[in-house]
């Protein structure tokens, strides 16, 4: 009841261990004091992997088991989740717990703390980092080395909960920065949930047209890659983000009829310029 | 006049020194018996730097220079180039020369090598590999180590030729696979082509949104990946395919206006559905 009874880091609860959840409790596993980990997963693959892998000390069949004494709760399920599983853990939690997540998305995150009470010592963390792969098996000690991880709280967030949030990322070998929830989330519609929608209905099109990935060369594989992306993750993130991605992909959908008609023209003129200048912008 | 002069393979003339041809050039040289390679290209500083790596034997102002005496010669130009470059090589090269290319689209190719007299020798070539790097900068010797090479030739082609144009491509690593052009070339459209202008597309939306390829994550780049290949190239591709793509465009514009539809109605059940199809599709 009062964490791990030994000496050293402090007891992270983990709930969710699948790709990020994974990969967390891994990069904690090779710190030079790797802290306790207990968790708690809601797949029973993931978690009994992760416990045969010994890369969690404890699995617990509930969150408040998992979270009970923890001194860091870190949140690796959806994002529709977070705000039941902060609700069940912030009664167990240590006094002074840091509460963090990776669900993406910071504004929806932030309010689910805010709905637990935790809002003071939670701080949302947006990872770029991972793939269209998921659960267990895609997660990776390293996935964390190097990657941008947006940080944001609640004004009423306190200052030492900012500073050991940064310091938990740094030691999984991110590089945390700061940020506001509201701008992080729309740039996400546009350089991540964009794109993620985009991957699924170009799929779409080229399936329907009696094509298979066998038939795909290296640049379709990776136009293509993200519609093998979590689908329960996207509804989460869809959910807050939708008409934003919708604005967008009307947005998009005007781009696409305007190259349609320069390729019908048989403007070749403008369809060089257009390839030079998002060339451009793509390799500065 | 009469080839390389010694006894060995048979000489290579080598027209266009970018990824492609300059991978072909480095693969070629990485043979047991590597064949002489003649090489031209218009970009003086692929040729210079393919001559000081030692990857061509000699390097060559003209094309009929390159291809005096050559018994194979390999186009490895931008498509629109093919049929100056096959009318001015045809009356030099050796009697029973075997001509090839890498442009991709083979409807046009295999008319151009019949506007040369060549098409019961010239075997069309698109290897499945490369990426959006160009230049000689860019090539590797194991680019096409497994890379489906699919070839087409005209009715009147010998076979003869045939089986020396699958040799040249198993003996680069690739994987020849025959087609017949007009169905390739459509399925290009489909699998290549569009992919290719989506990237343009939705790198402009992401360019005017203000934000740079900084602000992507794995995902975001690689949907955006492509929008830095070569301008040249794709113009000449997209003068042929230009019509069909346009098509595909605007369906996929009705496809995206059904998911701003689905987000902005908060359509979960559907979001979900749409994703679980185009992940069994992309991962089966």
């Amino acid at each position: 009841m009062t964490g791990s009874g030994r000496d050293g880091p402090a007891p992270v609860a983990l709930i969710g261990l699948g790709a990020l959840g994974g990969s967390l409790a891994r990069a904690l596993r090779a710190l030079p004091a790797p802290p306790p980990v207990r968790a708690h997963a809601l797949e029973a693959a993931d978690l009994g992997a992760a416990v045969d892998e010994g890369v969690v000390d404890s699995a617990h069949d509930n969150v408040a088991d998992a979270a009970r004494g923890a001194a860091v709760l870190v949140l690796a399920t959806p994002l529709g989740a977070e705000e039941a599983v902060l609700a069940e853990a912030a009664p167990v939690l240590a006094p002074d717990a840091l509460a963090l997540d990776v669900g993406s998305l910071q504004e929806p995150a932030l309010e689910a703390a805010r709905a637990a009470g935790l809002a003071a010592r939670f701080v949302a963390g947006h990872p770029m980092a991972g793939s269209e792969a998921s659960g267990f098996r895609a997660s990776r000690a390293d996935l964390f080395r190097d990657a941008t991880v947006w940080l944001s709280a609640a004004d009423e967030c306190d200052d030492h909960a900012r500073r050991r949030a940064e310091r938990f990322w740094a030691d999984v070998g991110a590089r945390p920065l700061w940020t506001d929830a509201e701008p992080h989330d729309t740039r996400m519609a546009v350089v991540s949930h964009l794109p993620q929608v985009v991957a699924n209905a170009l799929s779409h099109v080229i399936a329907q047209g009696g094509f298979t990935v066998a038939d795909l060369g290296p640049g379709g594989r990776d136009m293509t890659r993200l519609a093998a992306s979590n689908p329960v993750l996207w509804r989460d993130l869809l959910e807050h983000s939708g008409p934003q991605v919708a604005a967008l992909l009307r947005l998009l959908g005007r781009e696409l009829d305007g190259w349609a008609g320069v390729l019908d023209g048989q403007d070749l003129d403008t369809v060089l310029r257009r390839m030079e200048a998002t060339r451009r912008w793509r390799e500065p």
